[in-house]
């Protein structure tokens, strides 16, 4: 453990830093603000945070309309209709669709209209069709009374104008922004997305396309930080691999900072490494170390630090503690930064599944362990997924993470756990 | 009930159709073929759907790793050792990060190294460094005894050569990324994106830009069904309002139908439009209705279509029936057009949650009602939001949906019910 005093390197300050947990490193991120803005049309909107408060300019429906295919009719001309005993009306004519009616409904009238259709002037009511019959005659065979308003949407009835309908911090799903177009709303002023800046740091660490000497291995972390930086609807920017020198990481720093709004290191696992990273923190102009190891399992290795007003996140060097200090910490960070209202809620899907074997949880630490789901008849199963955190297969083998909490010595056989799945 | 015989519109044999269900539609959907594939970067895999199998060209490690920060011994050195009786080795060096040791550990030796270190010849496994101090004279004193392997990742250990990792029909995860960038796979082949083009239909539908005047409504169906499609990872392609007539409908189809891998018709309301679109499908050539009339409340009138070997869903006209298709048959015929194994499973997140009032199902008709969640202590309550599906701020308040299922007469209060969570 990296930040235990060593002989390896000289002692720092840094080293006593107690692990902090989930929940205080999350109350850390109120000190990085939102990114800006920028307006977008609303056919590429989706996903996107809101930034205004959006009142409804208008009511919609802003006319009465049929919410059946039928007549529109007095209702009060249909009282007493039955199946035995039915009333008979005058057919007038057909409301025509997106038109205004030609004439209104008088007593013992009635006008054919489609779902959609406006209500004509005199009537309150739509007879549905499947209780009605067409004499050949042009008269109007009811089998079934209406009470005022019925199958009428009256306007306002959706949105009434000035409603506050949504707020800053919200994603915007599909049915907002069904909604929105509804009411004319084409523009929106929404969060620009997050850029995330990723550096892989480490002298054994080689680009992908290359085959690895003895000793190398291919830079997956950046990889796999990447891929989830992309699936949460941030831009990833990859800034490639920079050698366990100190001049070169605060150079990459540097240049960096001021053209992203986070930065990602994807550690090298070697001490030399870990202990360069810091070093090149510290040396940059307003940065502070706001956490320095975190009591999560794995992750314990992660770095918080703030570059003036920009956050940095050192992920560990192990490719599973990578992954899950993303998803437990990254996420909510970038949240953050996109400007949602509700950053530190789980965004995770979760499902509830029976644990299929004891575990022991880690003393002082959050404990997240892969789990795989297997369904048994009614029963979904969550079985661990056990295996070194420096182990990818794992992680891909996994469904999801189950969360032994702090304080707690384990989970046994057959408890019922909550799957915090992986993904969208 | 437009496809009821009706005097508005001559009898075809379509409106003897009987109302499919949501399993007897899905299993309509294998006759689509998934769409063709592409090759990409593995920076942009993610989340694309994979078209071949990946085995492991190589072992991961391809070298025995440190998975520690310590010491590289030979275990046997260090039986024998604990707190109150340590063992001591000489050091005769370190290995560098990256590169292969530059010596060897014999008897008694024991040579520095990192985490993702080579372990060299002769060493077998690591003593980490908190169980170790380092003497003046460059002993160094061993207070904890290691197995043979203890800390070592042996080659292979993690992938296997040869081993099959990923199988055709899977959406690549990050983890799955991060895997296959560990083996230098730099390019994959993958289904490409599925294009969905997005018609409205209806004389009384207008541009959202425009001002309606009364009896025109905006045409927000499309665009929430577009915000659907780009949500779920397809592309959607707005082809605009086509008026109530058949030739302009019969024209719109044939010119997308080879330029769209699926049509989606976000109907009028109106019986007219619908009558008309039906006809205008019927009149392709190598048309067939698969489907006209679900088994679902809302969205029973949803037609499936096939015009040759591309799909065409002719969505209600109700923006809640509309949107709540889409979930239901929409998605899964997406995932099984982008090339996903399991297009038939449920690809929405769930949560467990209590109802918070009595329902009553639909006769015949899988039911879906909108809900929204509400978090008391420790319970989650879905509080069911009703309201006419011609609405849509009801879906804009609600979280997800419950399922009464067919044959159901309805869920009590405090009914545990399984939520399907909106969102991708």
């Amino acid at each position: 453990m990296w930040w235990a005093p060593t002989l390896h390197s000289n002692m720092t300050p840094l080293e006593f830093f107690r692990l902090q947990t989930r929940e205080e490193i999350l109350a850390l991120y109120s000190r990085f603000a939102p990114v800006g803005l920028e307006e977008v049309d609303l056919a590429r909107a989706g996903g996107r945070v809101l930034a205004d408060t959006i009142s409804a300019p208008e009511d919609v429906p802003a006319f009465p309309r049929a919410s059946m295919d039928g007549y529109a009719v007095r209702a009060v001309d249909t009282f007493g209709a039955g199946p035995g005993l039915p009333q008979y009306l005058q057919i007038t004519g057909e409301v025509a669709m997106g038109a205004v009616p030609g004439r209104g409904v008088g007593p013992g009238e009635a006008l054919r209209l489609s779902t959609g259709g406006m209500l004509p002037p005199g009537a309150d009511a739509v007879v549905m069709i499947e209780y009605t019959g067409e004499m050949p005659d042009g008269t109007l065979e009811v089998r079934r009374a209406v009470a005022p308003g019925e199958n009428v949407l009256q306007p306002g009835e959706d949105v009434r104008r000035g409603e506050t309908l949504l707020g800053p911090g919200v994603c915007l799903r599909p049915q907002d922004i069904g909604l929105l177009a509804a009411l004319g709303v084409t523009r929106l002023t929404v969060h620009r997305l997050v850029q995330a800046a990723i550096f892989s740091s480490g002298d054994e660490i080689i680009p992908i396309k290359s085959t690895p000497a003895p000793g190398q291995v291919r830079d997956s972390n950046a990889y796999l930080t990447r891929a989830q930086v992309a699936e949460w609807g941030a831009v990833p920017i990859y800034k490639g691999i920079i050698p366990d020198d100190f001049a070169a990481l605060k150079n990459a720093l540097t240049n960096t900072m001021n053209r992203a709004d986070l930065l990602l290191i994807s550690g090298g696992s070697s001490v030399g490494a870990r202990d360069l990273s810091l070093k090149a923190i510290e040396s940059l102009p307003d940065a502070a170390i706001l956490a320095h190891g975190v009591a999560l399992r794995p992750g314990k290795p992660t770095i918080l630090a703030a570059l003036g007003d920009k956050p940095l996140l050192g992920l560990p060097g192990h490719p599973a503690s990578a992954a899950i200090v993303m998803e437990v910490l990254g996420r909510p960070l970038l949240a953050r930064l996109a400007g949602l209202a509700d950053y530190a809620a789980n965004p995770n899907p979760t499902v509830s599944a029976e644990l299929s074997r004891n575990l022991a949880g880690a003393t002082g630490r959050e404990d997240y362990v892969r789990v795989r789901l297997r369904r048994e008849g009614d029963r979904l199963w969550a079985d661990p997924i056990l295996g070194p955190s420096a182990l990818l297969s794992p992680l891909v083998k996994s469904d999801g993470l189950v969360t032994i909490p702090l304080g707690t010595e384990g989970l046994f056989k057959g408890d019922k756990v909550t799957v915090q799945l992986f993904g969208r």
